[in-house]
């Protein structure tokens, strides 16, 4: 899903600091530097600036549903207000326009400030990691949140889970994948570290904005193209230009979505108004996780039986490559400091035991009901 | 998990009404004559009655946990006081205690109501069932909560799924179960629809609450049981009793427990409150299945590392015939009446269009990730 690839900057340092990391900011400013109004006065408007289009299915309209969530919760005391990526600042710049305190709030995808650093990718999702009931499993129990918290603050930020698209699929080609050797120069758009993954495997991985991909299939100028999973994928119409649609999506397993607040607008709220935007954020990613599960269904059985797409599934010895060129490439963005190996480490650790109880339960669970 | 079979009653009517319903109730008492003081005038404490034991993990920790959470964001205007089972009103007594106007609010599983409609079976968990996701598609986007409020405002009360256990397991044995012939005659504790199931398998299914299940195992008066998973399966010692740990629970593969509302208290709440209770019921259910999924993996490998606890899988005609037994167990209670046989088709048609979403997505994730 990723719209746009960010290479990892190299840390020069091991240190999480706050000097060090707001060297790489890309505004280069200073800390926030946000005068806000007391909030005793009453009713109160928070600009919520965000990495999507216009109501764009799921990842736009959760902030909106989020934003009449906390208004009503509030009586109107805190109004948000949401821009679409491009009306108040781009959509890469919205952790920046909080940082600094151009707006109070954002909704994005914390890998999309991995070249802050590239320990944002784990809060969002990497290649072969959590799913989205794994990631809610560490954010909230197994000290996911507290890191997040740690490197989130070095750029005035509080952060939360607010949304998660479930598992994604794997992607449109136009061609048959039966063995790695299929992805050897396919031109894909595939940003982020699925993209170092489709590299490895020697694939040309190009990022392309969402609304450049359909045009870019057409023209042939990609072969194939990740976006989301069927409900989003369906709106932007690949099944116009694209025969097979592969699942899953190993690089997005679940992705999560975040919400992130000035931390010093954070700090002046009242304990009820925190309380009510960390249940928010709770609520919308449980229900938009329910929508995209839902419709997802739906617009997957319209794809089979009215566009008649052929729903291919990688072989185990595509998925064996797949996964070990995804474990090479988290171990080394876990070497580039010394805080993204702490936070990997956490994640593969709550990884291992969200996995040992899995293996037990939901995944046999679903496998005998199908095959029965 | 259910701590008690109630025999669902035989509906004399197909139409359901509010009349109809009542007449079923256990208090036999009229509709709501609950005279709440305004709430205009400020602070207002709300009962709670719950079916679980004080602070039980999870089940009886979720309540506590939302009740601090709507204080908080409520700005101490809504005190909910929490009352274990037995405290203010027995377990099973919770619902009508609630209608009648007792209690303000329940937290409880609807599946304990069953004896006033087989259809609130739905709304918790039934044999090869919706997993806690698939459940929340269904409530949320497929027309769930759209019945349940239809259901549940006969016997006058607002509900909301606010917890989840996640997929349970299939319970401890002393002997393997190797054929679907090995179930005969066994003394099994196991409530409910899967207690039905069990029966027709030719199990002697017996039902006890929680607390009598550790003496049973030991005397010998029981061979096998169920409960929940093992965060909580370890709390009551069952490893100390029994050999081997079957999984999955088919019987309840993902438990949904809710909030009941009186109607007359939640008509008379102001909008903002009414939000906030409805995001903190979503919260919780977010949380608590986030802090089972985490638990249990921890539980489980504690139980296998340490106490050397056997875990085994139901074989493919074991599971066959548990699947077989489990429709038709439905397939009977949906027929009981016209409302149970709307809620059991709407469930289906949910359930059937998840399966195929899961199909593709997290099921084969999962299983390629743990065998690469």
């Amino acid at each position: 899903m990723v719209q746009k690839r960010m290479t990892p900057k190299k840390a020069a340092g091991k240190k999480l600091s706050r000097r060090h990391l707001l060297s790489s900011m890309a505004l280069g400013a200073a800390a926030s530097t946000i005068s806000a109004p007391a909030l005793a006065s009453g009713k109160r408007t928070l600009k919520m600036v965000t990495t999507w289009p216009k109501n764009y299915p799921g990842l736009g309209t959760a902030p909106e549903k989020m934003a009449k969530r906390i208004s009503e919760m509030t009586d109107g005391a805190i109004n948000i207000k949401v821009f679409a990526a491009g009306e108040l600042v781009g959509a890469f710049e919205a952790f920046d326009a909080v940082s600094t305190g151009t707006a109070e709030m954002y909704s994005g995808a914390e890998y999309y400030w991995q070249g802050k650093s590239p320990a944002f990718n784990f809060f969002t999702a990497v290649p072969f990691g959590m799913t989205a009931q794994e990631l809610n499993a560490w954010i909230y129990f197994g000290g996911g949140q507290e890191l997040w918290d740690e490197l989130s603050a070095t750029f005035s930020i509080k952060p939360f889970l607010s949304a998660n698209t479930g598992v994604q699929m794997g992607g449109w080609f136009n061609k048959e994948i039966n063995t790695l050797e299929d992805f050897k120069g396919l031109k894909i758009r595939m940003p982020g570290l699925g993209g170092e993954v489709m590299r490895r495997l020697g694939a040309a991985a190009v990022s392309l904005p969402g609304g450049e991909i359909f045009p870019s299939m057409k023209s042939g100028a990609i072969d194939a193209t990740e976006w989301v999973g069927p409900w989003n994928d369906q709106a932007f119409g690949f099944h116009q230009v694209a025969k097979y649609y592969y699942c899953p999506g190993i690089h997005e397993p679940g992705a999560g979505l975040s919400t992130g607040i000035n931390l010093d607008v954070w700090n002046e709220l009242t304990g009820s108004q925190r309380a009510i935007i960390k249940a928010a954020c709770m609520a919308e990613n449980e229900s938009t996780l329910a929508e995209y599960n839902y419709k997802n269904a739906s617009s997957l059985a319209t794809l089979v039986s009215k566009y008649k797409v052929q729903v291919r599934s990688f072989s185990p010895d595509v998925m064996k490559g797949l996964k070990e060129a995804s474990d090479a490439v988290l171990i080394d963005i876990a070497g580039k400091d010394a805080f993204t190996q702490k936070v990997y480490e956490s994640f593969i650790a709550s990884l291992n035991n969200s996995m040992e109880w899995s293996k037990w339960s939901e995944e046999p669970y679903t496998r005998a009901r199908r095959q029965i």
